[in-house]
Protein backbone atom coordinates (compact mmCIF):
# COMPACT_ATOMS: atom_id res chain seq x y z
CA UNK A 1 0.00 0.00 0.00
CA UNK A 2 1.33 3.14 -0.81
CA UNK A 3 1.61 6.20 1.49
CA UNK A 4 -1.31 8.22 0.00
CA UNK A 5 -3.67 4.81 0.37
CA UNK A 6 -2.58 4.25 3.86
CA UNK A 7 -3.62 7.87 4.62
CA UNK A 8 -6.59 8.35 2.66
CA UNK A 9 -7.89 4.84 5.02
CA UNK A 10 -6.71 6.35 8.25
CA UNK A 11 -8.57 9.67 7.22
CA UNK A 12 -12.28 8.07 5.98
CA UNK A 13 -11.56 5.90 9.39
CA UNK A 14 -11.39 8.14 11.65
CA UNK A 15 -13.04 11.48 9.62
CA UNK A 16 -10.50 13.50 10.26
CA UNK A 17 -7.51 15.37 8.79
CA UNK A 18 -5.62 16.05 11.65
CA UNK A 19 -1.74 14.88 12.40
CA UNK A 20 -0.35 15.67 15.57
CA UNK A 21 2.96 16.66 15.80
CA UNK A 22 4.93 14.12 18.87
CA UNK A 23 7.17 16.87 19.72
CA UNK A 24 8.16 15.99 23.66
CA UNK A 25 9.46 19.02 25.66
CA UNK A 26 11.03 18.47 29.18
CA UNK A 27 9.78 21.83 30.53
CA UNK A 28 6.27 22.16 30.08
CA UNK A 29 5.98 17.95 30.57
CA UNK A 30 2.91 17.39 32.75
CA UNK A 31 4.06 17.57 36.63
CA UNK A 32 2.89 14.01 37.26
CA UNK A 33 5.10 12.72 34.93
CA UNK A 34 8.19 14.66 35.59
CA UNK A 35 9.01 12.61 38.75
CA UNK A 36 10.08 9.71 36.30
CA UNK A 37 13.34 9.41 35.12
CA UNK A 38 13.25 11.13 31.81
CA UNK A 39 13.41 9.11 29.35
CA UNK A 40 10.68 7.02 30.61
CA UNK A 41 8.60 10.33 31.57
CA UNK A 42 8.94 10.96 27.79
CA UNK A 43 7.44 7.84 26.23
CA UNK A 44 4.65 7.82 29.00
CA UNK A 45 3.86 11.43 27.66
CA UNK A 46 4.05 9.92 24.28
CA UNK A 47 2.35 7.08 24.86
CA UNK A 48 -0.60 8.33 26.65
CA UNK A 49 -1.02 11.22 24.18
CA UNK A 50 -1.21 9.00 21.11
CA UNK A 51 -3.77 6.39 23.40
CA UNK A 52 -5.98 9.13 23.60
CA UNK A 53 -5.75 10.35 20.19
CA UNK A 54 -5.70 8.13 17.90
CA UNK A 55 -9.06 7.42 16.77
CA UNK A 56 -9.41 11.20 15.73
CA UNK A 57 -5.99 11.38 13.61
CA UNK A 58 -5.15 10.52 10.05
CA UNK A 59 -0.99 10.91 11.03
CA UNK A 60 1.51 11.20 13.67
CA UNK A 61 4.63 13.55 13.11
CA UNK A 62 7.61 13.20 15.52
CA UNK A 63 9.79 15.76 14.69
CA UNK A 64 13.36 14.28 15.13
CA UNK A 65 14.98 17.37 16.94
CA UNK A 66 13.26 16.89 20.35
CA UNK A 67 14.63 13.28 20.14
CA UNK A 68 18.21 14.24 19.15
CA UNK A 69 18.43 16.50 22.09
CA UNK A 70 18.46 14.13 24.30
CA UNK A 71 20.88 12.46 23.02
CA UNK A 72 21.65 8.62 21.78
CA UNK A 73 19.16 7.92 24.10
CA UNK A 74 16.63 10.06 22.60
CA UNK A 75 16.36 7.59 19.24
CA UNK A 76 15.67 4.94 21.42
CA UNK A 77 12.78 7.03 22.54
CA UNK A 78 11.61 7.26 18.93
CA UNK A 79 11.97 3.77 18.31
CA UNK A 80 9.80 2.78 20.86
CA UNK A 81 7.08 5.88 20.49
CA UNK A 82 7.13 4.59 16.78
CA UNK A 83 5.93 1.33 17.98
CA UNK A 84 2.96 2.27 20.21
CA UNK A 85 1.59 4.28 17.23
CA UNK A 86 -0.98 1.48 15.50
CA UNK A 87 0.50 -0.03 12.71
CA UNK A 88 -2.39 1.10 10.39
CA UNK A 89 -1.43 5.28 11.05
CA UNK A 90 1.33 6.44 9.29
CA UNK A 91 4.00 8.51 10.50
CA UNK A 92 5.71 11.36 9.21
CA UNK A 93 9.33 11.62 10.42
CA UNK A 94 10.18 15.95 10.40
CA UNK A 95 13.84 15.61 9.99
CA UNK A 96 13.83 18.33 7.01
CA UNK A 97 17.03 16.36 6.01
CA UNK A 98 19.01 17.41 2.46
CA UNK A 99 22.85 16.28 1.54
CA UNK A 100 24.64 15.14 -1.71
CA UNK A 101 23.10 11.76 -3.11
CA UNK A 102 25.46 9.36 -1.20
CA UNK A 103 24.85 11.09 2.08
CA UNK A 104 21.37 10.86 1.52
CA UNK A 105 20.95 7.37 0.76
CA UNK A 106 22.39 7.19 4.64
CA UNK A 107 19.31 9.54 5.97
CA UNK A 108 16.55 7.27 3.88
CA UNK A 109 18.41 4.22 5.29
CA UNK A 110 17.92 5.50 8.53
CA UNK A 111 14.05 6.91 8.19
CA UNK A 112 12.97 4.00 6.07
CA UNK A 113 14.85 1.17 7.20
CA UNK A 114 16.18 1.57 10.62
CA UNK A 115 13.26 3.57 12.10
CA UNK A 116 10.66 2.46 9.43
CA UNK A 117 8.69 5.56 9.19
CA UNK A 118 6.28 6.04 6.30
CA UNK A 119 7.34 9.64 5.42
CA UNK A 120 10.32 12.56 5.97
CA UNK A 121 10.31 16.26 5.41
CA UNK A 122 13.20 17.29 2.96
CA UNK A 123 14.64 20.39 2.93
CA UNK A 124 14.48 21.27 -1.34
CA UNK A 125 17.76 23.57 -1.47
CA UNK A 126 20.22 20.85 -2.35
CA UNK A 127 18.08 20.04 -5.49
CA UNK A 128 17.41 16.70 -7.05
CA UNK A 129 20.20 14.47 -6.56
CA UNK A 130 19.50 15.29 -2.85
CA UNK A 131 15.94 14.16 -2.97
CA UNK A 132 15.87 11.13 -5.59
CA UNK A 133 17.47 8.46 -2.62
CA UNK A 134 13.88 9.13 -0.65
CA UNK A 135 12.22 8.78 -3.52
CA UNK A 136 13.91 5.55 -4.35
CA UNK A 137 11.34 3.86 -1.77
CA UNK A 138 8.18 2.78 -3.21
CA UNK A 139 5.84 3.00 -0.62
CA UNK A 140 7.06 6.01 1.29
CA UNK A 141 6.74 9.27 0.50
CA UNK A 142 8.83 12.71 0.78
CA UNK A 143 7.35 16.04 1.60
CA UNK A 144 9.59 18.98 0.71
CA UNK A 145 9.73 22.19 2.06
CA UNK A 146 8.18 24.76 -0.12
CA UNK A 147 6.68 27.70 2.05
CA UNK A 148 7.50 27.30 5.38
CA UNK A 149 5.53 28.68 8.48
CA UNK A 150 7.83 30.80 10.56
CA UNK A 151 8.55 34.22 9.87
CA UNK A 152 11.92 33.73 8.05
CA UNK A 153 9.94 32.08 5.84
CA UNK A 154 10.36 35.09 3.93
CA UNK A 155 13.93 35.74 3.89
CA UNK A 156 14.23 33.52 0.86
CA UNK A 157 11.32 31.32 -0.16
CA UNK A 158 9.83 34.94 -1.34
CA UNK A 159 12.67 36.08 -3.80
CA UNK A 160 11.72 36.98 -6.63
CA UNK A 161 12.98 34.33 -9.53
CA UNK A 162 12.41 35.92 -12.67
CA UNK A 163 8.95 36.77 -12.08
CA UNK A 164 7.63 33.94 -9.21
CA UNK A 165 8.71 33.42 -5.86
CA UNK A 166 11.54 30.59 -4.71
CA UNK A 167 8.87 28.63 -3.12
CA UNK A 168 6.34 28.61 -6.07
CA UNK A 169 9.50 27.68 -8.03
CA UNK A 170 9.96 24.93 -5.67
CA UNK A 171 5.98 24.02 -5.68
CA UNK A 172 6.54 23.95 -9.59
CA UNK A 173 9.48 20.92 -9.33
CA UNK A 174 7.58 18.93 -7.21
CA UNK A 175 4.55 18.78 -9.56
CA UNK A 176 7.18 18.10 -11.89
CA UNK A 177 9.58 15.87 -10.11
CA UNK A 178 6.61 13.45 -8.55
CA UNK A 179 6.45 11.64 -11.57
CA UNK A 180 10.33 10.61 -11.50
CA UNK A 181 10.40 8.72 -8.31
CA UNK A 182 9.23 5.60 -7.16
CA UNK A 183 8.12 7.27 -3.57
CA UNK A 184 5.98 9.48 -3.65
CA UNK A 185 6.30 13.23 -3.49
CA UNK A 186 4.63 16.08 -1.50
CA UNK A 187 5.14 19.66 0.39
CA UNK A 188 5.05 21.44 3.28
CA UNK A 189 4.05 24.95 3.02
CA UNK A 190 2.40 26.95 6.48
CA UNK A 191 -0.55 27.86 7.82
CA UNK A 192 0.62 31.24 8.61
CA UNK A 193 0.49 31.95 4.73
CA UNK A 194 -3.00 31.03 3.66
CA UNK A 195 -2.40 33.48 0.43
CA UNK A 196 1.07 31.52 -0.58
CA UNK A 197 -0.69 28.23 0.50
CA UNK A 198 -3.76 28.72 -1.97
CA UNK A 199 -0.79 29.56 -4.46
CA UNK A 200 0.82 26.19 -3.63
CA UNK A 201 -2.06 24.09 -4.75
CA UNK A 202 -3.00 25.99 -7.74
CA UNK A 203 0.79 25.11 -8.68
CA UNK A 204 0.76 21.41 -8.17
CA UNK A 205 -2.97 20.45 -9.13
CA UNK A 206 -5.50 18.30 -7.34
CA UNK A 207 -3.08 14.92 -6.95
CA UNK A 208 -0.75 15.43 -4.21
CA UNK A 209 -0.22 15.97 -0.50
CA UNK A 210 0.11 19.56 1.78
CA UNK A 211 1.18 19.06 5.00
CA UNK A 212 0.09 22.17 6.83
CA UNK A 213 2.10 23.11 10.35
CA UNK A 214 1.61 26.66 12.10
CA UNK A 215 -1.41 26.04 13.24
CA UNK A 216 -1.63 26.54 17.28
CA UNK A 217 1.31 27.86 19.05
CA UNK A 218 2.72 29.34 15.50
CA UNK A 219 -1.05 30.96 15.46
CA UNK A 220 -2.25 30.55 11.62
CA UNK A 221 -6.18 31.36 10.61
CA UNK A 222 -7.35 27.36 11.04
CA UNK A 223 -9.94 27.71 8.57
CA UNK A 224 -8.33 29.86 6.01
CA UNK A 225 -5.40 27.63 6.02
CA UNK A 226 -7.57 24.53 5.52
CA UNK A 227 -9.61 25.65 2.75
CA UNK A 228 -6.62 26.84 1.11
CA UNK A 229 -4.71 24.11 0.97
CA UNK A 230 -7.53 21.37 0.02
CA UNK A 231 -7.85 20.63 -3.11
CA UNK A 232 -11.58 20.56 -4.90
CA UNK A 233 -12.43 17.78 -3.68
CA UNK A 234 -11.90 18.98 -0.34
CA UNK A 235 -8.86 16.54 0.61
CA UNK A 236 -5.62 16.33 0.45
CA UNK A 237 -4.23 18.81 3.00
CA UNK A 238 -2.75 17.17 6.28
CA UNK A 239 -3.21 20.01 9.24
CA UNK A 240 -0.79 19.52 11.40
CA UNK A 241 -0.65 20.76 15.48
CA UNK A 242 2.14 19.94 17.74
CA UNK A 243 2.46 22.11 21.60
CA UNK A 244 -1.77 23.56 21.36
CA UNK A 245 -2.25 19.31 21.90
CA UNK A 246 0.37 18.19 23.60
CA UNK A 247 0.09 20.64 26.24
CA UNK A 248 -3.29 21.41 26.38
CA UNK A 249 -3.16 21.01 30.37
CA UNK A 250 -0.18 20.38 32.57
CA UNK A 251 -1.88 18.13 35.25
CA UNK A 252 -2.59 14.65 35.58
CA UNK A 253 -5.58 14.89 32.68
CA UNK A 254 -2.79 15.77 30.41
CA UNK A 255 -4.40 13.48 27.78
CA UNK A 256 -7.91 13.94 28.42
CA UNK A 257 -7.10 17.89 27.48
CA UNK A 258 -5.11 16.68 24.96
CA UNK A 259 -8.09 14.45 23.73
CA UNK A 260 -10.47 17.18 23.76
CA UNK A 261 -8.08 19.31 22.00
CA UNK A 262 -7.87 17.26 19.16
CA UNK A 263 -11.62 16.61 18.86
CA UNK A 264 -12.06 20.33 18.70
CA UNK A 265 -9.77 20.91 16.22
CA UNK A 266 -10.60 17.51 14.02
CA UNK A 267 -14.24 18.87 13.81
CA UNK A 268 -13.12 22.73 13.17
CA UNK A 269 -11.07 21.36 10.58
CA UNK A 270 -14.07 18.99 8.91
CA UNK A 271 -16.10 21.72 9.30
CA UNK A 272 -13.99 24.25 7.17
CA UNK A 273 -14.28 21.61 4.72
CA UNK A 274 -17.94 21.18 4.24
CA UNK B 1 38.59 30.80 22.53
CA UNK B 2 36.01 31.41 19.48
CA UNK B 3 35.91 29.12 16.98
CA UNK B 4 38.23 30.85 13.81
CA UNK B 5 40.47 30.86 16.58
CA UNK B 6 40.67 27.51 17.73
CA UNK B 7 40.77 26.42 14.10
CA UNK B 8 43.46 29.34 12.90
CA UNK B 9 45.74 27.83 15.93
CA UNK B 10 45.39 23.78 14.44
CA UNK B 11 46.23 25.23 11.48
CA UNK B 12 49.49 27.09 12.42
CA UNK B 13 50.47 24.09 14.74
CA UNK B 14 49.87 21.42 11.80
CA UNK B 15 50.36 23.97 8.71
CA UNK B 16 47.26 22.65 7.02
CA UNK B 17 43.98 23.95 6.02
CA UNK B 18 43.00 20.30 5.52
CA UNK B 19 39.59 19.14 7.14
CA UNK B 20 38.96 15.33 7.17
CA UNK B 21 34.94 14.02 6.53
CA UNK B 22 34.44 11.07 9.25
CA UNK B 23 31.47 9.35 7.00
CA UNK B 24 32.36 5.85 8.08
CA UNK B 25 30.53 3.59 5.28
CA UNK B 26 30.59 -0.23 6.42
CA UNK B 27 30.49 -1.04 2.79
CA UNK B 28 34.17 -0.05 1.80
CA UNK B 29 35.20 -0.69 5.49
CA UNK B 30 38.65 -2.08 5.57
CA UNK B 31 38.50 -5.64 5.64
CA UNK B 32 40.56 -5.94 8.45
CA UNK B 33 38.11 -4.36 10.58
CA UNK B 34 34.89 -6.28 9.14
CA UNK B 35 35.15 -9.40 11.31
CA UNK B 36 34.57 -7.39 14.35
CA UNK B 37 30.79 -6.35 14.95
CA UNK B 38 29.54 -3.02 13.32
CA UNK B 39 29.93 -0.65 16.05
CA UNK B 40 33.06 -1.54 17.20
CA UNK B 41 34.21 -1.75 13.74
CA UNK B 42 33.23 1.76 13.31
CA UNK B 43 34.69 3.07 16.46
CA UNK B 44 37.83 1.40 15.41
CA UNK B 45 38.19 2.80 12.42
CA UNK B 46 38.15 6.17 13.61
CA UNK B 47 40.36 5.69 15.88
CA UNK B 48 42.75 4.85 13.67
CA UNK B 49 41.80 7.27 10.94
CA UNK B 50 42.20 10.15 13.43
CA UNK B 51 45.31 8.86 15.48
CA UNK B 52 46.62 8.77 11.78
CA UNK B 53 45.42 11.99 10.60
CA UNK B 54 45.69 14.46 13.76
CA UNK B 55 48.67 16.11 13.15
CA UNK B 56 48.23 16.60 9.70
CA UNK B 57 44.42 18.44 9.64
CA UNK B 58 42.73 22.06 10.97
CA UNK B 59 39.58 20.17 11.61
CA UNK B 60 37.67 16.73 11.64
CA UNK B 61 33.85 16.61 9.95
CA UNK B 62 31.67 13.93 10.67
CA UNK B 63 28.70 13.99 8.47
CA UNK B 64 25.84 12.98 11.14
CA UNK B 65 23.48 10.60 8.47
CA UNK B 66 26.38 8.02 8.64
CA UNK B 67 26.24 7.44 12.32
CA UNK B 68 21.81 8.13 12.17
CA UNK B 69 21.71 5.17 9.41
CA UNK B 70 23.44 3.31 12.57
CA UNK B 71 20.06 3.65 14.55
CA UNK B 72 20.75 5.09 18.09
CA UNK B 73 23.64 3.11 18.64
CA UNK B 74 25.58 5.12 16.07
CA UNK B 75 24.66 8.24 17.98
CA UNK B 76 27.26 6.70 20.79
CA UNK B 77 29.48 5.81 18.33
CA UNK B 78 29.62 9.84 17.22
CA UNK B 79 30.00 10.54 20.88
CA UNK B 80 33.21 7.91 21.07
CA UNK B 81 34.35 9.24 18.14
CA UNK B 82 34.45 12.69 19.07
CA UNK B 83 35.69 12.27 22.46
CA UNK B 84 38.91 10.45 20.44
CA UNK B 85 39.82 13.51 18.23
CA UNK B 86 42.33 15.68 20.37
CA UNK B 87 40.18 18.64 22.18
CA UNK B 88 42.49 21.12 20.72
CA UNK B 89 41.30 20.23 16.79
CA UNK B 90 37.80 21.86 16.30
CA UNK B 91 35.17 19.71 14.87
CA UNK B 92 32.41 20.38 12.42
CA UNK B 93 29.10 18.31 12.65
CA UNK B 94 27.74 18.26 9.13
CA UNK B 95 24.03 17.81 9.78
CA UNK B 96 22.35 20.35 7.33
CA UNK B 97 19.71 21.05 9.89
CA UNK B 98 17.02 23.55 9.78
CA UNK B 99 13.65 24.29 11.06
CA UNK B 100 11.67 26.94 13.17
CA UNK B 101 13.00 28.30 16.39
CA UNK B 102 11.42 26.58 18.70
CA UNK B 103 13.07 23.08 17.08
CA UNK B 104 15.98 25.05 15.99
CA UNK B 105 17.34 25.41 19.53
CA UNK B 106 16.21 21.57 19.85
CA UNK B 107 19.08 20.86 17.31
CA UNK B 108 21.83 23.97 18.77
CA UNK B 109 21.01 21.96 22.24
CA UNK B 110 22.12 18.39 20.60
CA UNK B 111 24.99 19.70 18.67
CA UNK B 112 26.60 22.27 21.01
CA UNK B 113 25.74 20.58 24.47
CA UNK B 114 25.03 17.33 23.98
CA UNK B 115 27.44 16.04 21.54
CA UNK B 116 29.95 19.29 22.35
CA UNK B 117 30.57 20.00 18.80
CA UNK B 118 32.53 23.11 17.64
CA UNK B 119 30.32 24.34 14.70
CA UNK B 120 27.01 22.40 12.62
CA UNK B 121 26.30 23.22 9.00
CA UNK B 122 22.79 24.48 8.36
CA UNK B 123 20.56 24.79 5.56
CA UNK B 124 19.55 28.56 4.65
CA UNK B 125 16.19 27.91 3.45
CA UNK B 126 14.11 28.90 6.71
CA UNK B 127 15.68 31.80 6.87
CA UNK B 128 17.12 33.93 9.77
CA UNK B 129 15.19 32.99 12.36
CA UNK B 130 15.92 29.03 11.97
CA UNK B 131 19.67 29.73 12.31
CA UNK B 132 19.30 32.30 14.83
CA UNK B 133 19.83 29.93 17.96
CA UNK B 134 22.31 28.38 16.61
CA UNK B 135 24.51 31.51 16.92
CA UNK B 136 23.38 31.99 20.44
CA UNK B 137 26.35 29.67 21.68
CA UNK B 138 29.71 31.90 21.75
CA UNK B 139 32.27 29.94 20.88
CA UNK B 140 30.70 28.09 18.31
CA UNK B 141 30.37 27.88 14.69
CA UNK B 142 26.99 27.60 12.06
CA UNK B 143 28.46 27.27 8.49
CA UNK B 144 25.42 27.87 6.11
CA UNK B 145 25.29 25.98 3.01
CA UNK B 146 25.64 28.44 0.08
CA UNK B 147 26.45 26.74 -3.40
CA UNK B 148 26.72 23.10 -2.48
CA UNK B 149 28.76 20.64 -4.73
CA UNK B 150 26.33 18.26 -5.84
CA UNK B 151 24.82 18.44 -9.14
CA UNK B 152 21.23 19.45 -8.01
CA UNK B 153 23.05 22.98 -6.62
CA UNK B 154 22.12 24.15 -10.09
CA UNK B 155 18.50 23.34 -9.66
CA UNK B 156 17.18 25.92 -7.03
CA UNK B 157 20.71 28.01 -5.77
CA UNK B 158 21.67 29.32 -9.84
CA UNK B 159 17.77 30.34 -9.66
CA UNK B 160 18.27 34.24 -11.17
CA UNK B 161 16.77 36.33 -8.09
CA UNK B 162 16.06 40.28 -9.68
CA UNK B 163 19.65 39.86 -11.14
CA UNK B 164 21.92 37.83 -9.03
CA UNK B 165 21.63 34.11 -8.36
CA UNK B 166 20.00 32.76 -4.69
CA UNK B 167 23.01 31.36 -3.81
CA UNK B 168 24.93 35.03 -4.15
CA UNK B 169 21.80 36.11 -2.00
CA UNK B 170 22.48 33.86 0.68
CA UNK B 171 26.34 34.81 0.97
CA UNK B 172 25.13 38.81 0.96
CA UNK B 173 22.96 37.11 4.03
CA UNK B 174 26.10 35.42 5.34
CA UNK B 175 27.77 38.89 5.42
CA UNK B 176 25.01 40.63 7.13
CA UNK B 177 23.91 38.08 9.70
CA UNK B 178 27.88 37.60 10.82
CA UNK B 179 27.75 40.99 12.67
CA UNK B 180 24.19 39.95 15.00
CA UNK B 181 24.46 36.56 16.64
CA UNK B 182 26.94 35.61 19.70
CA UNK B 183 28.37 32.99 17.64
CA UNK B 184 30.52 33.10 14.60
CA UNK B 185 28.90 33.01 11.25
CA UNK B 186 30.69 30.85 8.23
CA UNK B 187 29.61 29.24 4.86
CA UNK B 188 29.74 25.86 2.53
CA UNK B 189 30.67 26.40 -0.88
CA UNK B 190 31.66 23.07 -3.18
CA UNK B 191 34.86 22.93 -4.90
CA UNK B 192 33.42 21.53 -7.72
CA UNK B 193 32.12 25.16 -8.77
CA UNK B 194 35.32 27.24 -8.81
CA UNK B 195 33.58 30.23 -10.34
CA UNK B 196 31.44 30.52 -8.01
CA UNK B 197 33.43 29.64 -4.96
CA UNK B 198 35.57 33.26 -6.34
CA UNK B 199 32.33 34.82 -6.53
CA UNK B 200 31.48 34.14 -2.68
CA UNK B 201 34.57 34.91 -1.41
CA UNK B 202 34.17 38.73 -3.02
CA UNK B 203 30.60 38.78 -1.10
CA UNK B 204 31.53 38.24 1.76
CA UNK B 205 35.03 39.71 2.36
CA UNK B 206 37.83 38.38 4.12
CA UNK B 207 37.15 37.57 7.64
CA UNK B 208 34.45 34.64 7.15
CA UNK B 209 35.47 31.41 6.89
CA UNK B 210 34.40 29.06 4.26
CA UNK B 211 33.88 24.92 4.19
CA UNK B 212 34.74 23.55 0.78
CA UNK B 213 33.58 20.14 0.26
CA UNK B 214 33.89 18.37 -3.36
CA UNK B 215 37.47 17.35 -3.39
CA UNK B 216 38.19 13.87 -4.04
CA UNK B 217 35.99 11.41 -4.60
CA UNK B 218 33.12 14.58 -5.88
CA UNK B 219 36.53 15.26 -7.87
CA UNK B 220 36.37 18.81 -7.68
CA UNK B 221 39.51 20.63 -8.98
CA UNK B 222 42.00 21.08 -6.28
CA UNK B 223 43.85 23.84 -6.97
CA UNK B 224 41.24 26.08 -8.36
CA UNK B 225 38.45 25.76 -5.25
CA UNK B 226 41.87 26.67 -3.02
CA UNK B 227 42.84 29.88 -4.70
CA UNK B 228 38.86 30.65 -5.36
CA UNK B 229 38.41 29.97 -1.63
CA UNK B 230 41.03 31.63 0.03
CA UNK B 231 40.77 35.34 1.22
CA UNK B 232 43.65 37.75 0.10
CA UNK B 233 45.79 36.40 2.83
CA UNK B 234 45.64 32.50 1.71
CA UNK B 235 43.85 32.12 4.42
CA UNK B 236 40.39 30.63 5.89
CA UNK B 237 39.51 28.67 3.42
CA UNK B 238 39.15 24.56 5.03
CA UNK B 239 38.86 22.30 2.48
CA UNK B 240 37.45 18.74 3.46
CA UNK B 241 37.97 15.10 2.09
CA UNK B 242 36.41 12.64 3.16
CA UNK B 243 36.43 9.32 1.00
CA UNK B 244 39.52 9.89 -0.86
CA UNK B 245 41.41 9.03 2.53
CA UNK B 246 39.22 7.25 4.29
CA UNK B 247 39.62 4.33 1.57
CA UNK B 248 42.51 5.43 0.83
CA UNK B 249 43.10 1.30 0.78
CA UNK B 250 41.01 -1.96 1.89
CA UNK B 251 44.14 -3.82 3.74
CA UNK B 252 45.41 -3.80 6.86
CA UNK B 253 47.12 -0.52 6.00
CA UNK B 254 44.42 1.75 5.53
CA UNK B 255 45.60 4.19 8.46
CA UNK B 256 48.81 4.70 6.93
CA UNK B 257 47.26 4.97 3.49
CA UNK B 258 45.00 7.34 4.42
CA UNK B 259 48.15 9.42 6.34
CA UNK B 260 49.83 9.42 3.28
CA UNK B 261 46.64 10.55 1.23
CA UNK B 262 46.05 13.36 3.89
CA UNK B 263 49.60 14.45 3.86
CA UNK B 264 49.62 14.96 -0.14
CA UNK B 265 46.51 16.64 -0.06
CA UNK B 266 48.09 18.78 2.79
CA UNK B 267 51.13 19.65 0.98
CA UNK B 268 49.19 19.91 -2.05
CA UNK B 269 47.06 22.83 -0.57
CA UNK B 270 49.52 24.46 0.86
CA UNK B 271 51.14 24.59 -2.52
CA UNK B 272 48.24 25.97 -3.88
CA UNK B 273 48.25 28.77 -1.31
CA UNK B 274 52.35 29.84 -2.06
Amino acid sequence: MNFSEKLLRATEKHHSWLCIGLDPDLDPLPLVLKKRSGADAIVEFNRRIIEATQDLVCAYKPNSAFYEALGPHGLEILTRTREVIPREIPVILDAKRGDIANTARKYAQSAFEVYKFDAITVNPYMGWDSIEPFLAYKERAVFLLCRTSNPGARDFQDLNCSGVALYQVVAEKVKEWSRKGAGELALVAGATYPEELQIVREIIGEELMILVPGVGAQEGDLAKAVRSAANSERQRAIINVSRSILYASAEEDFAQAARREAQRLRDEINQCLE
